[in-house]
């Protein structure tokens, strides 16, 4: 293939991309057998198990650089999830065990042979070198970068303006995913654009330790059912390569209209032209249920996906349901009526109790006579102007 | 020994102590054999093999502890030297080997015997425990403090507000030494008033360690012989234990007269009375001599103070020799016709030789006629009014 396609393919939907003159060289090398394929770094955290349609922008594009043969390594960071979170986001979730690390990490090679081939890809967990450094060698590793750079960092930029507290152990983390690259003599890096910073400091670390520096990747950032946030577990806002198919049918038809253009253009890789643009606009309800279907036979097949739809359309009549309803997350099962009381639709059990015998309150369009338990995606009536859509999430 | 007795000798001369009531505790739960001796906790770099008269005003106060019954624990800090020095001040100063470490401490011992009795004391080297560290071990010690509060040390303050870089590495030396402070169960740790910040931190990383926190004694800063400068290895400006008398004698000579009464008081251990302050207003020249005889009494002995004293008021007639007399600073043998061009106190080896053949050049007071080679402190007159002091260093 000439180097006008593989670039053609690369930068198809990529955010950022650079420096392409170092890539056309490492390229032409390799063409040229003075040396072996390009190998391409996916970092993945395995401290929650479920990848998402985030995730999948990234693997499709490892997909895409899979096929023009370069070779792909899945770094599972088990050392940061062995760890804990650095964030600071969710202090105090436990840490993992290496038990737990391990488990999570089959399901999640599970759920990337959805995209790739793991047979021909490469993975790796950077306890295996991590945890082998010396503190002599962590002094080398952070001798090479200094705080002042290390506090441009956006997140950290503006915690550290805002006297919020940084603790010495969160910047030790971006030198830890550096030396993974380091440790792989990793020939490019790819992820969300979130990771622009890590990535350019790493190519700093690699020139400190006297490698090509990797050349940067960055996709854009999918956002999530919430319509505002980039879809992330610690948001809670995603859909998992494994929802059942009802699920991820119904969470991709409670997706705000604003974002079914980014769907299309970054999960299904479509040509965003001006026929898909009026469609949308025209049609969002149809475009949406489009995508849902596209989406569901990607995770599953053409026949799941006609079945799901179908089964949608059954309990969720045309136009009925607005598409700005009250969304709950449902995390465990509830019953129906708990869950009324959360959000407000029911002041009281008394009150649930007079709304189910004036049959006021409707399940999937269908009426209930009942205190029922809800375990999957639900619609919910109350009366004749109360919609609330129950979207499970497993975790 | 009643409390009060204690406490009066603990105070006498320093900078810092707290908290005195934690100190007070400690000291009752030994006395009432509810624990063993109060561990106090001495830090010494062996990254260069001199002990200064700037360390004696601490090792003075370990004496004392160490009268009063305490455990004295000398840390050799080998971890640190063998990384190289933190502070950018000598950058390119090569990291040194396990033997030279070794060294430098073993001569560190013959020095410390000067002052205190090292058959009690304990030696500990730090390695023995921070190069056993692992990263998970790293970590967990880095999340105990926050980037903000590191940065209120005042060094780093000042480089971080005026650009400077500051490499990671560098933060993580305070926790290092922290951390030796967490492994020996210190109960007081001792130093100049320059550590009270890294001791103040120390405190904070015992407690959470869940550790009872180290009681703090800070000494006073020594000026050294460049009158300006804290006398430290880094500044050169420093009167050594391994000074030979004649030269230490000397260099007490150099001081200028406004330190007098600090070396009187930290050194000697002597009461600033009415007395002491009129004699050394009175007789600055004198109240040197005496403390120059004094300070060799206490590292040689009372015959040899009295030879060097004699041999230096030989060469050295009363006032003939101005106090503020150029320094030069001796490394090494030179000629002294070269150390007269490196001062510009002549332009050419032409002009030496026109100055040795009018007897216009004195050396400790003699004439000298040829080029001869500089060993030792000196005092050098050229002509009548050019006069020069070379203090010799060893390093």
């Amino acid at each position: 293939m000439n180097l006008d396609n593989v670039l053609e393919i690369i930068k198809k939907n990529v955010s950022h991309f650079f420096p392409e003159e170092e890539f056309i060289k490492k390229y032409n090398d390799f063409l040229n057998n003075k040396r072996g394929p390009l190998r391409v770094k996916y970092g993945a955290d395995p401290s929650r198990p479920d990848l998402h349609l985030g995730h999948y922008v990234s693997l499709k594009k490892l997909k895409d650089l899979q096929n023009l043969g370069f070779e792909i390594i899945i770094v599972i960071g088990d050392f940061t999830a062995f760890i804990g979170d650095p964030t600071g986001r969710s202090k105090t979730r436990p840490k993992l065990s290496k038990e737990e690390v391990q488990e999570n990490a089959k399901t999640y090679l599970n759920q990337i042979s959805k995209v790739l081939d793991i047979e021909k890809i490469k993975i790796e967990f950077n306890s295996n070198w991590l945890s082998k450094l010396t503190p002599y060698d962590i002094i080398e590793l952070t001798s090479k970068y200094t705080i002042s750079r290390m506090l441009e960092r956006e997140d950290f930029k503006n915690r550290f303006n805002e006297n919020e507290s940084i603790y010495i152990h969160e910047i030790l983390y971006p030198l830890f995913q550096a030396y993974d690259s380091v440790f792989l003599k990793a020939d490019i890096e790819i992820g969300g654009e979130d990771q622009l910073f890590n990535f350019t400091l790493t190519r700093e670390i690699q020139k400190a330790y006297g490698q090509e520096p990797q050349v940067i990747i960055t996709m854009p950032i999918l956002i999530g059912t919430d319509g505002k946030l980039k879809m992330s577990k610690s948001y809670d806002n995603y859909i998992a390569f494994n929802d059942e198919a009802f699920d991820m049918f119904g969470k991709i038809m409670s997706i705000r209209d604003e974002l079914i253009e980014s769907y299309y253009k970054l999960v299904l890789y479509q040509e965003i032209d001006e026929e898909l643009k009026t469609f949308i606009s025209e049609n969002p309800r149809m475009a949406k249920e489009n995508l849902a279907y596209e989406i569901v036979k990607l995770f599953y097949n053409e026949e799941i996906a006609k079945k799901v739809r179908d089964e949608f359309n059954k309990v969720f009549k045309y136009k009925e349901f607005p598409e700005d309803a009250i969304i709950y997350e449902l995390r465990e099962p509830e019953t129906i009526c708990d869950i009324l009381l959360k959000v407000n639709f029911v002041s009281s059990k008394n009150e649930f109790r007079r709304l189910l015998n004036q049959k006021a309150i409707k399940i999937n369009n269908q009426v209930i006579n009942e205190n029922i338990l809800i375990n999957q995606t639900t619609f919910v009536k109350v009366g004749k102007h109360k919609f609330l859509k129950i979207l499970k999430h497993d975790n």
